[in-house]
């Protein structure tokens, strides 16, 4: 038994299926894809196209988004700065469960902080998180818009907008950056290839 | 965009790969077995019996158990009785990504209260929640006290213990009660059988 955060007398279950046999069932093995960037960086249209990419091979993946979980899991949560936090918090802690489920796990989200993606990559295995950047200028992000939160940002009517009024600490150290600028686009699914051979070489498609 | 509980401005993302197409690779329909009951009545037992019976039949499963997620994703709960129903509720919430994810996801909780379980319920598709109600008597869960649980709250000195000092509402209608006295035990994997057989019946073992 033991004390963990405000639980006490918890005693931990462990089972006889583990991620490793679910791992050799599924042939590949359980990871979290965490795909930060600006709002309008392409994140949610990369994580489609990896779950296309990687469905067509075989794999099971599940895309975890920030913005739908906050119809659900997340609900409870306002975009105040802790409340932000939680959510990456819960995200991450969720991925982990995908991760060990065997699940090729893409989470997409804003994540503009570089403590709390920290924080994240810390729950998993070394290699088990591999962090995607979405490398968009500003500027370019804002020319797209794609749902009218910059203009929002801009006219002062949503408050601590990541990249307006609130910052991105973009990753030191991803395991993949995928650049984009206004004139030379990459297609989402050639984006995808680019982390699909990436986990292929890692020996994450094969158990 | 909508405003949904804390959140403006979400936009929910949809994408190409789908539940159906999830639960065709993985000839399995996903879905949530919600396992409740007393302290001691084998909820934990059970899952890991299912666990190893459906992965013997090549089906993904995943197990959250309550007192494990208290060590991650629910870490910031108490036992205060907003948090244990916080904790329900987030439960219930991840079984249902789980479930989309095509897993046969068995979540394991005491889950006292109705109204709560019904909550869990009301986010999945017709059928895709199958409540188990391990019927097990207090006196029987109490001889066993496998944790020393009851012992503890018996002494005063765990507060508001299921079955103690806070109530237990038997479920009225879950799909599969599994009954169980002192004299007359079954073993853990021949009670997983009767779920496997339910669950089989009900066309969540194929596509």
């Amino acid at each position: 038994m033991s004390t963990i955060g405000n639980s006490t007398n918890i005693v931990w279950h462990k089972c006889s299926v583990e991620k490793c046999d679910r791992e050799e069932l599924l042939e590949q093995r359980g990871c979290v894809i965490w795909v930060t960037g600006l709002s309008g960086s392409g994140k949610s249209s990369l994580a489609c196209a990896l779950s296309r990419g990687l469905h067509a091979r075989g794999k099971l993946t599940y895309i975890l988004d920030g913005d739908n979980l906050r119809h659900g899991l997340n609900r409870d949560l306002s975009f105040r700065a802790e409340d932000r936090a939680e959510n990456i918090r819960r995200t991450g802690e969720v991925a982990k469960l995908f991760a060990d489920a065997g699940v090729i796990c893409i989470a997409s989200l804003i994540s503009p902080y570089r403590k709390e993606r920290d924080a994240c990559r810390a729950l998993l295995a070394e290699g088990d998180f591999i962090e995607v950047f979405m490398d968009v200028p500003l500027h370019v992000c804002e020319a797209r818009d794609p749902k009218g939160l910059y203009k929002l940002a801009r006219a002062g009517k949503i408050k601590g907008f990541t990249g307006i009024d609130d910052p991105y600490e973009p990753p030191l150290t991803s395991e993949i950056v995928l650049r984009q600028n206004q004139g030379l686009c990459d297609s989402p699914n050639d984006l995808a290839d680019t982390v699909i051979s990436y986990l292929d070489k890692k020996g994450y498609l094969k158990e």
